[in-house]
């Protein structure tokens, strides 16, 4: 009798066969025979667990998001105990920018992602929320708790990513930027 | 006998049908059947004009840079002569945030561009120089002509950018953000 295939577990194959296409070969590679030739499976397969591309793009969102949140709290957990808040910002910064291989295929596909939705008028409530939450974590942390000077060292951050996806900036330049930045705020 | 049409007004009117298929349905809609049609042309014509999707695709980022170019310079012209250095930063920047219908599209044919071209190794080398020249122009402008903080600068404009086409900022939180980081860079 073949082993019981999870559902989620299923999902989550087929999700990481789309970031994987995403992130290697744009997304408009991203099809339902794409995904289904890398993930292994039937293109029915992928129907039966997404109906729509829109379904598949924002459970690979997901995906990522789940990745990125796992990358941010292992380099933190690695400060060890009460960090204090600047080297704690720099690292939360500096685990979401695409610096190594992981970090570049993530952003890759949010970078895809945020093309493919920006076209569309209704937005993905998601994004707002991450977006919010992260920015509230981060006044927080900040000298003078200022929700705007939060919202643009998040902004900066995202700035660099791009950039450094795009080739314009190198990865000194981009921690130098935000180094620079952080002298500003925490001066 | 007809009209003869010249070669470089053939090529921005195809151009400028991408940049509106992209802007409206996103990149994945950019094929030459599309552009064709939105141009009002054959699809034979639009290949006559661009051999590749790449070629078509580099050509509506010049496009959009020309476009940029003029806005800003539109927004400088209108701050009179001789403008003091932080007016003339914020008029710049803000020139070049989505905040408009025109410079939202122009803005959506950037993510479109970005996104098709950080999957594909080469890069741009043309975003690198436009990159590199703005980045001059704002250390000049700057108290203190620090690199580090020009790339930032820029940096934050680009994320601030990204977050108002995803709708994560408002427009009225996008310019505090900007507004708050040059409190910082000229206090």
């Amino acid at each position: 009798m073949p082993r019981k295939v999870d559902h989620q577990e299923r999902r989550t194959q087929i999700a990481d066969a789309l970031m994987r296409v995403a992130a290697e070969q744009g997304l408009e590679a991203v099809s339902l025979r794409h995904v289904a030739a890398e993930a292994g499976v039937s293109a029915g397969m992928v129907q039966h667990y997404f109906r729509t591309k829109d379904e598949m793009m924002r459970f690979a969102l997901e995906a990522v998001h789940v990745r990125s949140e796992a990358r941010v709290n292992a380099a933190i957990a690695a400060l060890g105990p009460d960090p204090a808040p600047r080297p704690l910002l720099r690292t939360l910064l500096t685990a979401l920018l695409p610096l190594d291989d992981e970090s570049r295929a993530i952003g890759r596909v949010a970078l895809a992602f945020l093309a493919y939705t920006a076209v569309r008028p209704s937005g993905d409530p998601s994004l707002n929320e991450g977006t919010a939450q992260m920015a509230g974590f981060i006044t927080a942390l900040l000298p003078a708790p200022d929700p705007a000077r939060a919202a643009g060292l998040l902004a900066l951050m995202e700035g660099l990513g791009l950039y450094l996806l795009g080739g314009q900036y190198t990865a000194e330049q981009a921690l130098s930027a935000l180094d620079a930045h952080l002298d500003l705020l925490f001066s």
